[in-house]
């Protein structure tokens, strides 16, 4: 049902952001104000009684649902930040894009030690800077509860690159 | 009320992003979800029958309050991205900064010419970022309903700069 809706609501977009890619544009999703509160139910659902202390949602577009989501469970909001972004004393993770390296960074005081995260961004393709985000956390003490994406690009096989830190993983959407 | 319960969560940071300034940090905040929430309802509450069909949120910030005040307000969010994020027809806006200039971009379809849009964002400096939201919005035919931020530096006027085109300007913790 809510797969549905969204696949009727997302736009493919050829080459963008470059030859051969077909992005898949979420932004007509939040047009529709009654599908991003199925959204965010939906991820409440699934999560059942799942432990959640906290969610962290990966810049840009995993602050959308992902703040709504932390205050509707009524738990604290993590942002996860490219490079230079966060104030406070950080702690990063350097991973391998296609081509060169990304860097992420998460405050040192984001989360206590022993704290259940659920990790969330609006979509999951390879799953290299949500592993990359998985491995801070866990470097930093924080326990991976689940994973949360509106949308799977399953060809491109995140959902395995991933699991196997945690089987928890929330996908409304896949293709 | 709220404006004692902002301030007593944020946390000032010295000389980021460079020497001199005192950054106003706001991450403290989303770590505490029934803040989060009144934060929402004070814009709510503020608005009172203030027509507005969309809320645009500026990236990065303005994306967290930005589509909770609108999944509430029961509105389409519109996100307002930096130059080459959003994937579809764009139209954009070039605007000064201290040093050099800046590109703002929305979606050609975001809303409908007519519409009452809310430009949200988490802080008011200079106004400089929205300001230009502001532009374009007009120049795709929009009209501006009001402005809302959890956050204003006083010192840097911008309320006096954005308030001209529109006097509806919310800033629930001012310094």
């Amino acid at each position: 049902m809510i797969q549905k809706q969204i696949k009727a609501a997302i736009r493919d977009i050829p080459d963008f952001p470059k030859p051969g890619i077909i992005f898949k544009d979420i932004t007509p999703i939040l047009k529709d104000a009654a599908l991003c509160e199925n959204i965010v139910n939906a991820f409440i659902e699934e999560l059942g009684d799942t432990r959640i202390d906290a969610v962290a949602g990966v810049e840009s577009r995993g602050f959308l649902f992902g703040l709504t989501l932390a205050t509707k469970l009524g738990v604290p909001f993590i942002p996860v930040r490219k490079a230079g972004k966060l104030p406070h004393t950080v702690k990063q993770k350097v991973y391998e894009l296609e081509y060169g390296t990304a860097t992420i960074e998460l405050h040192t005081d984001a989360f206590k030690p022993g704290a259940h995260i659920l990790i969330h961004d609006d979509l999951l393709a390879t799953g290299g800077t949500v592993m990359a985000t998985s491995e801070l956390i866990k470097d930093m003490g924080g326990v991976i509860a689940g994973f949360s994406f509106v949308v799977g690009l399953g060809f491109l096989k995140g959902r395995e690159k991933i699991s196997p830190i945690c089987d928890k993983v929330i996908i409304l959407a896949n293709y």
